[in-house]
C-alpha cells in the first residue's frame, strides 16, 4: 500500500490536563500486516478517559503508551488487508488501534464485527453499543446489581457512560441520581434522559443535595469521578451498599495520587463493597449486551446523543473536552467514511 | 435479686488511644428481666477492637456507646432468669451484652447456645469458636473466597482473628503470608501455625518484603490494620483480587480520619473489590462455621492461644493490649466460672 499514515503521537508524558503540545502529528508509510494481523482503516475514534491512563507511565491493564507512539485508541475500523483468519477485507470492526489513519494490529485486538444496524448511526457502536455503552452495562448490571426499588446514584451522569448507566438503571426501576457540571446538563438529565434528579456539584452543597436526593440513602454509586465526590457517598451507603468504580476523572490528571477516601471504612461499617472492572471481563457477553441496547435504543428507552468532530488533528482538543466538562454525551473523531 | 452489679462504664469518649481515666467502676443494682428479656451472668468478656469504635461517635451498625453506660462488649454468659421464649435458665450463650457482671438484654441479643465441647475450654467459645473464629472463617471463605494456589496476605495476622484466617487458607490450599509486629510473633506464625512466610513490618522495608513474600502477587487481602499497609498491598494486587476489610487497627485510635487509601484506583486496574462484612451477615450459617472449625481444632489443623485475665477491673488495660500490639491470640477476661 502506498497511501500515506497520518499519525498523532505521544509527544510527551502530560504533567496534568493534556496539553495540546504532548502530541505531535507525523506521516508514516503504512506498513503491511504480518501473520495474524490486520491492516485497518480507522472511520472513527473513541475518546476515552483510558486514553489519559495510557498516556502516563502508570501500570495498569495495558502498557504505557511509548513516547512516539501513535496514541492508542478504541476506533470503529475497516479491514483493508487481513492476515488473520476469521477476518475478511470490507469488515467493520471494533478495535484497540491508535489515533492515525491506518493501523495496523493483531487480530486480539479486535472486539467485534460490526453489522450496520437499521436506524442506528454507525458511530453508535462506539457509543452506546460500544465500549461506553458496554461499560454502563456490565458495570452497573453485573457489577452493581441493582435491585428493584433501589436507588442509584451516577457521576459524571451527563458523560458518555453515565448517560446510559442512569437509563439502564432506570429500566431496572430504581431510583436514579445524577451528579453533573451544569445546570444545562442537569435539565438533559431531568428531562430527557428520565433521571429522578440531578445534581449541579459545583454550585450546590454536595452533602446537603445528595441527602435530598437520596432520602433512603445510596445502594448503588456508579463512579467515574473519585474524589470528595466518592468520599461523600461513602457516608450515605446502605447496608449491602456497592460502588462500581470505573474512574476517576477528578484525578485523572494529578501529576501525584491524591489521598484515597478516608471515609472507606463505610465498606465495613455498612458490609458494603467497592469493585472495580474492565469490559474486557465480560468479553463473551458483547453480543447479548448490544442486543439488549440496541432493542432499549429502538423501542425508544435509551436515549443519547454523540459529540462528534472531523478530523484526525481535531483528536487531542475533544480529549481535553473530555476533562474539561464541556461536553454531552459520547465524544468521538471521524476520521472517514465507511463506503469510501 | 440482690446482688450487686459491678460494671465499668464508659466516662468520656477517648480521644485517640484509649486511657484508664475513660472508663470509671461502678455498681448499681440487678434489674430484672421484662418480657423477651433474659439476666445473664457474665463469665467471659470478648475483647474486640470493635469496642473502640462504640466509644467514639461514629456511626456504625451500633449505636455509640452513651457516657455513663457500661461498655458494650460480647460476652460468654449464663442466663440467670428468663422471660424469653426457647431461652432458659441455666443455659450458657454467646451475648452482645457489656463490661459489667450481670446484664439484662433482650433475646435478640444472644448469638446462640454455648454446648460445651469435649476437649475444648469454654472460653474457646468466645475465640475461635467465637466472633473471632466465625470473622475469620466467613470473611476468609466468603468474603475472600480464596482458591487453591492463591496467595492470602493477612495482617494482624497473630491477632485473635488473622492467627485463624492464616491457618483456614492454608486448609484451603493457600500460599499464606503474615505481617506482624515482632519477631517472636513471626516465629509463631512460621513455626506453629504454619504460615509460609511472616514479616516483621516494624523492622523491613515492607514493599520489599511483600514482594520477596509473594512473588506471585496478592490474590486475597484480609486486612485489620488499613493505613499504609493497606495501600502497599493494593498495587501488588492480582487481576481479580480481594480485600477483605475487616477494621482499620492502625487508624481506629485517630481522632480525625486520616486519608484512605490513595492507590484504590487499583481496584479499577485489577477488576478488583475490597468488601467490608459483619459476622451478622451470616448468622444463619454459624452452626455450620463452628462444627468446621471445631473440627479442625479436634483434628490439630488449627492451633490458638486465647490470652485470659481475671477479673473485671482489668478490663480496660486488656482491651489497651490490642492497639498496643503486645499479646498473641484474642484476649479475654475471665470474670467467673460457668458452674458456680
Amino acid at each position: 500500500m502506498s497511501e500515506v499514515n497520518r499519525q498523532i503521537l505521544l509527544r510527551k508524558r502530560p504533567v496534568g490536563v493534556p496539553a495540546v503540545g504532548d502530541f505531535e502529528e507525523a506521516e508514516a508509510p503504512v506498513r503491511a500486516p504480518g501473520a495474524g494481523e490486520v491492516l485497518l482503516k480507522n472511520l472513527y475514534l473513541s475518546i476515552d478517559p483510558a486514553i489519559r491512563g495510557w498516556m502516563s507511565e502508570a501500570k495498569s491493564y495495558l502498557p504505557p503508551i511509548g513516547i512516539g507512539e501513535p496514541i492508542r485508541s478504541g476506533t470503529l475500523s475497516k479491514i483493508v488487508e487481513s492476515r488473520a483468519e476469521g477476518w475478511s477485507v470490507g469488515q467493520i470492526v471494533q478495535a484497540l488501534a491508535a489515533w492515525e489513519s491506518y493501523s495496523v494490529v493483531s487480530s486480539r485486538m479486535l472486539h467485534g464485527k460490526v453489522e450496520s444496524m437499521e436506524g442506528i448511526p454507525l458511530s453508535t457502536m462506539l457509543s452506546v453499543l460500544g465500549g461506553s455503552g458496554l461499560t454502563a452495562y456490565f458495570g452497573l448490571l453485573e457489577v452493581g446489581k441493582p435491585q428493584k426499588g433501589e436507588t442509584v446514584l451516577v457521576s459524571a451522569a451527563a458523560g458518555g457512560v453515565g448517560s446510559i448507566v442512569g437509563q439502564i438503571a432506570k429500566l431496572k426501576g430504581c431510583r436514579v441520581v445524577g451528579l453533573t457540571g451544569s445546570d444545562e446538563k442537569c435539565n438533559w438529565l431531568s428531562e430527557e434522559l428520565g433521571y429522578d434528579a440531578a445534581i449541579n456539584y459545583k454550585t450546590t452543597n454536595l452533602r446537603r443535595s445528595l441527602d435530598e436526593a437520596c432520602p433512603e440513602g445510596i445502594d448503588v454509586f456508579f463512579d467515574s469521578v473519585g474524589g470528595e465526590i466518592l468520599n461523600s457517598t461513602l457516608t450515605r451507603l446502605n447496608q449491602h451498599g456497592r460502588v462500581v468504580v470505573c474512574g476517576a476523572i477528578s484525578q485523572i490528571n494529578e501529576a501525584e495520587l491524591p489521598p484515597g477516601p478516608s471515609n472507606y471504612l463505610q465498606l465495613l461499617a455498612k458490609s458494603a463493597r467497592m469493585e472495580g472492572f474492565t469490559t474486557l471481563d465480560f468479553a463473551p457477553r458483547y453480543g447479548e449486551a448490544r442486543a439488549d441496547l440496541a432493542r432499549w435504543i429502538r423501542e425508544g428507552k435509551i436515549h443519547y446523543r454523540d459529540d462528534i468532530v472531523e478530523g484526525l488533528h481535531e483528536a487531542p482538543a475533544h480529549l481535553l473536552r473530555l476533562f474539561s466538562g464541556e461536553h454531552r454525551g459520547k465524544l468521538l473523531v471521524k476520521l472517514a467514511e465507511a463506503e469510501v
